[in-house]
């Protein structure tokens, strides 16, 4: 059992206020704030980590699998999109689309899509946001 | 509607390959292995980003709550810890525990209990993640 933690801090009010968000592991941190998050802006936002998670995540579980089917992951390269929507007074997570690019010698389209298709269900990640709609868009061998 | 963009590539088999994550609003990128989610390692992992998520989302909404309470929202520290267990052959995320410590004028511990209550029952991250366990571990003045 491992405990990941991070750290957020907030100052001031929603739309002029000020956050920092810390990594621990790596003595990493970086602002956000309202414009980055909900119009546009130059720091990251909640919803940019979602995607860094759920893409490293999927990635990581899908060169397990094509793995224990006999083939060998070279690479994996995928890119996550997770969409915010407005919902009444506030905002809603609607979609995560995946799409993905896999370097694996001799591997057929079918298997990949297939294989693409199980670690997009059950990557850890993907089995803790089971209240987004998560998409995998495209699948391509490389 | 936003859409919020990262990147993840992984090379080679599970427990010796290599991956990078990247967040290109910020331009930065870090790297991710087997040892640094299951093991020890000084790596990030996906969890990790889970946790960067749901702590900033949960600050943001927590201060929006308080100034429309009509308190001042000064600051808002928020800890998040995201559990990763085995399960079957694979791993699970089972908790993730939040603990913050709110600086908010004449409000009463009462009230700043509900509210956060409440913002983590409805941050967009937190309404994403229903396949978790989300907990309030603890709420404090400052």
């Amino acid at each position: 059992m491992k405990e990941r933690r991070a750290h957020a801090r907030w100052k001031g009010e929603l739309e002029t206020g000020k956050g920092i968000i810390e990594l621990s592991s790596i003595n990493f941190k970086t602002n956000y704030n309202f414009q980055s998050r909900f119009e546009e802006g130059t720091y990251t936002n909640p919803e940019e980590l979602i995607s860094a998670a759920i893409s490293a995540c999927f990635s990581m579980a899908l060169s397990k699998i094509i793995s224990a089917e006999g083939y060998d992951p070279e690479e994996i390269s995928t890119t996550a999109g997770t969409t915010l929507v407005k919902e009444g007074d506030g905002h809603k997570i609607s979609k995560i689309e995946l799409r993905t690019r896999v370097t694996a010698p001799s591997i057929s389209e079918d298997l990949i899509k297939k294989l693409a298709d199980t670690a997009k269900d059950n990557c850890p990640v993907s089995k803790a946001l089971t209240g987004v709609d998560i998409q995998l868009t495209s699948v391509e061998l490389a």
